[in-house]
């Protein structure tokens, strides 16, 4: 059998030393000498004794801890903005709890009631659902900061994101301005109600004083290369007429760059393909991608400090902020 | 102010049952009468109560939780492993708390303490520093499952991991058996003392009778395209006769690919490029990269099943088990 882990007692019969006189000693109590804290610590050490989070954290109802539920962990931009906020919140001397969605709400509820049942701090959260918050609300209501990195403005809750409604419209906009009239959008997100970049791309449209027959819309069931790749086989059944592609990740793009590739499509001359993220991989892709800058580590950044500002002023009854950061382009080779 | 957390008096005050009644009907008593139960249950859930994982498991001490300590979030080999060991674990009834080191031991040490604070019935982890595991051998030895996701066979620690040393013995015999006979090795792994694959590398060379020469060996900092960019020119400039080159992860390579884009060198007729990893980044680039497959989902699946057996036999004291998988090749068009 495992042996049991190291608790007050093993440490006061190790030093003959009272469980309080421990207990106090490890607190940094200046009612313990110098020297018997120093061989109280020593010996902690020595028995790899660590302080139980768990009952300090009964006591203070404070866990140092804040949730972060992504939809998807293997989005780049997710991960990205994962590690800055578990950088950002360690410096701040927090810890931080991970779950991933995959855009099932009944996963975002089980990972809410973990988050809950571990006490933590605040929650930021990619939603599962846009058009399903009631449940993440009644969560704020009771006493929970919570911040969403989606934009959803309406939400009535705390929200920082970037913008892309507008970075579509730029997206489309560019497209726009090189001459482009039929545009394929192939957009993942819009199998889980984000309609948001195809709302940019409609304005753009508009602003353009063009009608909506500009665009024709592809929605695969995610966001991967592979299905990239085969959004382009129903783009060139469906609209051959088509010269541009917009896409909704540069996962997407990369997918659709190879496509043309092994259809001996010439990018950008018979078909410019744009994509969205500004990920590594759109650097490095071949062509290299023209794309939408997402500003994952801005995003992380405005989101510890509003978090950590929520919990610390204790304040989550009063108007949520919403903080919207507006995306530039990355022009490169494909458009 | 923030309201504060409901708890059980909330509910008892509410239904204006006794404390000790709202707990057992909670807890699912048979004690507590149907109806008794049904009405706390409904006003525990419009109060959006939750019960307290915290206070539980001081009792039990279990938690119910794994932890994951990965040494960078932005690696697409550990993010798949993440999210399918997650998933998993998830189906097994346990949470899991993540943590990234950025290969830093420091990072290691504060999130193994973080674990351990959080009692945490069992802890996975790519080492960050595999010359230096003396802390983690404490920390099993203080009663808590450990498994390595890295081949290190002599660590006196479970380890469930690919065995890299084989994957790069084939992936050189694979070259050498195109004809290269100067083949450079952009390795980022071995920055952070990770020479697995040069050992492999180096086994394959002397297997066919050949000698050290054969291998010329770069260094970069780190494993994304970036630096197998800067890693190519630093190639070319200390041995220009190479003919074949053979990087580390994927990522290196991609940014190789396109380092020989720029400099209009022909792959594979005047460079042959050979990967490592098989992300779906290797599928979609251009050309296809042939790569060694790293089979992180079978990795995932065998240490979630031996790190549950350990939690429930609380055995950690019997021999580790080590359990090597042996990769195969994905030969594409790079090669």
């Amino acid at each position: 059998m495992g042996r049991a882990r190291v608790r007050l007692q093993d440490i006061a019969d190790a030093t003959g030393y009272s469980m309080n006189t421990v207990s106090l000693a490890l607190r940094d109590s200046p009612r313990i000498g110098a020297l018997t804290r120093a061989l109280i610590l020593k010996e902690a050490e020595r028995l790899n004794y660590f302080p139980n989070r768990i009952a300090r954290s009964l006591v203070s109802q404070a866990s140092n801890t804040v949730g972060l539920i992504m939809t998807d962990i293997m989005n780049p931009t997710q991960t990205l903005a994962a590690r800055t906020i578990e950088r950002k919140l360690s410096l701040a001397g927090y810890g931080m709890l991970f779950a991933a969605s995959d855009c099932h709400l009944d996963n975002e509820k089980k990972a809410l009631q973990w988050f809950q049942s571990y006490q933590v701090d605040g929650i930021l959260i990619y939603p599962a659902d846009r058009t399903s918050l009631d449940h993440l609300k009644s969560v704020r209501a009771s006493g929970i900061p919570m911040i969403l990195l989606a934009s959803l403005p309406d939400a009535g809750l705390d929200v920082v994101s970037v913008d892309n409604r507008i970075g579509a419209c730029r997206a489309i906009d560019h497209l726009l301005s090189k001459g482009h009239r039929r545009i394929a959008i192939i957009d993942g997100g819009n199998a889980i109600n984000n309609t948001e970049k195809l709302m940019g791309a409609k304005q753009a449209i508009a602003d353009a004083g063009l009608c909506d027959e500009v665009l024709s819309l592809i929605i695969p069931e995610g966001n991967t290369a592979a299905q990239g790749y085969q959004a382009m086989d129903q783009v060139s059944r469906l609209d051959p007429k088509v010269t541009a592609v917009f896409t909704s990740t540069d996962s997407l793009a990369i997918g659709a760059l190879r496509w043309c590739q092994t259809h001996d499509i010439a990018v950008p001359d018979e078909l410019a393909v744009m994509g969205y993220d500004n990920t590594e991989a759109a650097e490095f892709s071949s062509p290299p991608l023209s794309t939408v800058h997402y500003a994952a580590d801005e995003v992380s950044n405005i989101a510890v400090d509003r978090m950590i500002e929520l919990i610390k002023t204790g304040d989550t009854d009063s108007e949520p902020a919403i903080e919207r950061i507006r995306p530039g382009l990355v022009i490169r080779s494909t458009t």
